[in-house]
């Protein structure tokens, strides 16, 4: 059988560029595992694995501009945007550098014997070890910060996990440059090139999560590819934790307050969330209720200029941008929904941004659920309620979410607003994050964050942004009565690493 | 359809004792996930929660007399056993009141604003919070600790999780009895009775774990059945966490030097672990690879002698000494396993502890798979090598454990003994916690203990004993921009509650 071809398809024009390698075959996936695998234990040298984290954020530094021209090439999404995700990528490859340095997620506890306790207590010195090879399946619409050089493969990496990448179809040449540098990172850092392995293709994507030696996996994708990996992992005979974030309709409510205050601004801010990448964030604005009424149509206005005034985009890939013409043409064509700006497509590969509007009691009924899908691509769907009961009979039917956001009235009117308060506690248990008179586009990078959410939103309670991230990819483990020289040096009597531990 | 009859059976005679209750229908099961769910939000109060958790210590400790006598009546583990039991599980009711009150789970972290900053810093305020309505399905060999009133049901109150208990058909009464003392300390405390609320029936435990309102489980049982469960888990259309222990073989490795040192010693102590409580035990070691040639043989006498001293017991209930008898039986007709002292029926509803030997080369040829299947009851089988290579060989061929042990050389002899460093870390891939020159018998509640392991031994990396066993039924929560007086008294300004904040 002849390998096939892995093209890099320039999305501005639909043409491939190159090729840049073939799909894996079931033996080369089961090589690169194997491969992967072999080298786990070079990894146990947390120094080193510092210094890896550190010298690939380096390397990618030193290529700036051939990796984001690489990345425009492939994911049109323009050298600024692709310059701060770069920036953010390396700083996240240093952040995971200092979480091994610190080591404070190695979680030590000791327990020192107690011979006079009933019953005598042993010695117990627990920590967490890494997983194994972890499967990193990667996101078509952060060709840095969530594909090889992301924060899956950089928080396994911290763990002590080799790492088998999967490249998304959309970005091969991007992908084959970034792990070619992470694997000359390792080599520089005195480790095995292979503690990262790339792997291309559909069918190798399935092959990984079914392999043996395959501990974990991370993905950020869709609902459907990530739901069927997810089976596939639990399916296994020995199951494997999936870590997914899969979707997100991110739902924001307008108290009436809050538009009666500021429907301008708020029309405005969605309209820049909303529009923002092509629409292509995972915590894009997806659905918004606003009321009835003149308060209600002045944020409808607002929305709609904001808006009717943006240029057409190009997308990530033709597929995607034929999702969202085919996506938002069957929800348009919906009894009553009509559309204040209508997308759909643009000029030559691009496409145009648009709203689409329904009363809220047709979602109430039950009617229309197609509307609480999330369509990717810069659209969203505002439904306007005409009580507060229609609102809470509309959350009640959305799925699990990454962000949810209500805007009240702010400054001196915000302790009036009395929808407040209980809006906030039906939000809370349909998301990760909520936000208050804010735009959930924009995930910081800071200790407080959460990102994910209750399924589709995550597979897991985990968060896949930030320092805990690391969580993941270990488990506990702990010694009871071993001596001293057989301890790993973490763990020996007078923290001779110099450790936090308790 | 009439309501099948719930019986309390006597496993000294086999006899119905009453009948305790009826098995749960679908809709039962669906009334009793809406109860617990609806109120959830009673649970919110952290000071009524952790006095309902002592509350229900009290209860226990009050009714200390009557609990054992039940849980005795239906598991024949005799009143001493069952009087630490009970003063292990109110220990732990205690100990995650501890913790509730402390506050350190709700792993808090504050990000205050940043206006200067580049991009500007929102506030962000991170807590954890509670999953939802916990199904808990309860364990036969430990009637109270793993049971009603065990570790997930107290983890998941401490948490702030209703729980819905899916009784073990092994002990109804029994289980009857601890949840009304959980209802009445609930009502004490000043909460619903129904935070807490018990369903009897295989059938119950089908629909319990696909109901929309469950959010988590916790099962400790079989690796069938906790498998099933783990599937159906999976497979509803919002997957749900499963933290399931399913089973565990927990391995020996007796080195040349540890048996030619200690060999009667070894012996007397494996005889006594692995007989203890009947065999019933998670953490029983059910195989052990010692050498061939004469230190070997002298363990294996000790070894024998202990075990042949051992009375006969009881077994929980007479399917389990069914399927002891049977899984003995069905081992030792294997081809090469032969049995120094044979296991199996003893007298009337008893059963006889024994040792089944086997060469390890039969094992590391792949054959005899069925004897590193877990086999509840009081067997262990020797394996013996006959070199080095061999016991990896057999090593690699283990499925997931609670626990592995090794036996070195002690003392000044323990630095020479060569096998030691490189068979521990053959071993720490295979188990959740390694043992030298101990038994794993006996799982102390202790911060560094970790009761968990490669699947099977559980389905995720969490511990089921300890303080951090909480965190399976929490999920991090991100509050951002919100106003003080839609915070949560935990996470306002100046820090009202004095919790551990970062």
């Amino acid at each position: 059988m002849a390998a096939e071809p892995v093209w890099s398809v320039d999305p501005r024009t639909g043409k491939p560029r190159e090729q840049v390698a073939v799909e894996a075959t079931a033996d080369e996936v089961d090589l690169a595992v194997r491969a992967a695998h072999a080298v786990r234990g070079s990894l146990a040298d947390r120094t080193a694995r510092a210094a890896f984290l550190r010298t690939a954020a380096d390397l990618l530094d030193e290529a700036r501009e051939h990796v984001i021209e690489a990345a425009d090439a492939e994911s049109a999404l323009g050298p600024v945007r692709l310059t701060g995700e770069l920036a953010r990528t390396t700083a996240q490859l240093r952040a995971f550098a200092d979480v091994v340095d610190e080591g404070a997620f190695l979680d030590i506890r000791i327990d020192l014997p107690d011979p006079a306790a009933t019953p005598p207590r042993s010695d117990m010195r627990r920590w967490k070890i890494p997983l194994g090879v972890v499967a990193v399946y990667t996101a078509s619409n952060f060709p840095l910060a969530f594909s090889v050089p992301g924060g899956d493969t950089a928080s396994a990496l911290a763990a002590g996990c080799p790492v088998v990448v999967k490249a998304h179809p959309d970005h091969p040449a991007t992908s084959e440059l970034c792990a070619s540098l992470l694997r000359r990172a390792a080599v520089k850092a005195g480790l095995p090139e292979d503690v990262v392995v790339l792997v291309h293709g559909f069918d190798a994507g399935v092959e990984l999560i079914r392999h043996p030696l395959v501990a974990a996996a991370g993905f950020t994708g869709s609902v459907r590819g990530g739901r069927a990996l997810f089976d596939a992992a639990n399916a296994r005979p020995v199951p494997i934790p999936f870590h997914g974030e899969l979707g997100s309709l991110n739902p924001v409510v307008l108290t009436p307050a809050a538009v009666a205050q500021r429907a301008e601004e708020i029309g405005a801010g969605l309209a820049g969330s909303m529009t923002l990448g092509a629409g292509q964030f995972c915590t894009k604005p997806g659905f918004v209720l606003a009321p009835e009424g003149e308060d209600g149509d002045r944020f409808l206005a607002a929305l709609t200029a904001g808006v009717s005034e943006t240029e057409p985009a190009v997308m990530l890939d033709h597929r995607m941008r034929d999702a969202f013409v085919a996506g938002v043409a069957e929800r348009a064509a919906l009894d009553g929904v009509h559309s204040p700006v209508t997308p759909g497509a643009g000029g030559a590969h691009t496409v145009s941004a648009g709203v689409l509007a329904v009363a809220a009691d047709r979602i109430a009924s039950g009617d229309h659920h197609l509307l609480l899908e999330e369509c990717f691509g810069p659209v969203t769907v505002v439904a306007r309620y005409g009580s507060r009961a229609e609102i809470s009979e509309v959350l009640s039917r959305l799925p699990g979410n990454l962000t949810a956001t209500l805007h009240i009235a702010d400054g001196d009117a915000a302790d009036a607003d009395e929808d407040a308060a209980p809006l906030l506690a039906e939000l809370t248990p349909l998301a990760g994050r909520v936000l208050v008179n804010g735009w959930p586009t924009g995930v910081a990078v800071a200790p407080a964050q959460h990102h994910g959410g209750p399924y589709p939103a995550a597979t897991s309670t985990s968060t896949s942004v930030g320092a805990t991230a690391i969580e993941r990819w270990l488990r506990p483990f702990t010694y009871q009565s071993t001596p001293q020289h057989l301890l790993p040096p973490e763990l020996r009597d007078g923290n001779p690493l110099g450790l936090p531990r308790r």
